[in-house]
């Protein structure tokens, strides 16, 4: 099991905002059912095997370009663990199990 | 308003594991509190001012080096808009309105 | 044309030192002839095809965990445009051009 | 002494090029005597104190938007060592003491 997180980042798109691409992006999962995905302000979280998030990756920037984006942007996060199995949701319990304030 | 990611990454500590170095980190945020955050699996949000954000950011690695972490690597995502003000959830409801599947 | 830079983070190694890693995973390179490759004191750009970078870029990391690291953290950064080829020394060139000063 | 390196990224910038971006910041560096730089074909590598670096970080992404971009996405990544001190020559020379091949 990997985790993944992509930024994709239009440069030279019609204007300022970059939520019309980040939508195109996530429909594109629909392709993609073994993956698990979870979107945050400042990127999207995959879940699954590397093989398949590297797929999603590809096509997933390729609808930016299919909007007539010239260049795009992407930066890839990844974390993989071969000592044990790390969901998504692992990797937040465990966090907060070790939280001492819960600000 | 900015918004900003933070993956801090302990190298040369004890084990694989983190959590406890991202619980650790997050505790201090209660020091910070004219900022927001939100935790996930490949990172922290925060939302704030540029000059809270980077004192957030200092505060946070130094957790992982007061346990005695001897090198710590850190990634950072900042972005920020002058020509609108731009929240978190802003930028979630501005992504959610413009998709065409719910997969 | 592609070009990206990959950064190898190893956690739970030996110790907080990631040289003998990253040598590694840049000699696995000679692999992927049709690569070019530049290292810097924070990580290695690519050029190349998005195929034979993510193809190497999961090379260069499995010879981490061949090392017996448990967890490999990858930060990849992928600038790709489509309205012109862009190689590394096209990027310099234009950057050093628009210079003011050779501060 | 702390490593980092900066990627400034314009959105809405008037075209697909930022090479006249990149060479606005490098050129407020002459600003911050006590740092070092090295520029890349993906960032801007800054070797100095950490109050410097983020104090040049952020009079770098201004020049930016001074030239009217609306929207500047950083990407930092910072590598701080306290158990022995890491220049940019070091890191450099303690990967090219560990390679197998000079591929």
């Amino acid at each position: 099991m990997t985790i993944a997180e992509l930024t994709l980042i239009p440069i030279g798109g019609e204007s300022s905002s970059c939520s019309q691409y980040v939508a195109g992006a996530l429909d594109v999962l629909v392709d993609f059912p073994d993956l698990s995905y979870r979107l945050n302000p400042m990127g999207t979280v995959l879940e699954g095997s590397m093989d398949d998030i590297l797929a999603a990756i590809k096509a997933m920037r390729e609808t930016v370009f299919d909007k007539g984006v010239p260049r795009v942007y992407m930066v890839i996060k990844i974390d993989e663990r071969r000592d044990k199995d790390n969901t998504m949701d692992e990797k937040l319990a465990s966090v907060a199990a070790k939280r001492k304030n819960d600000h």
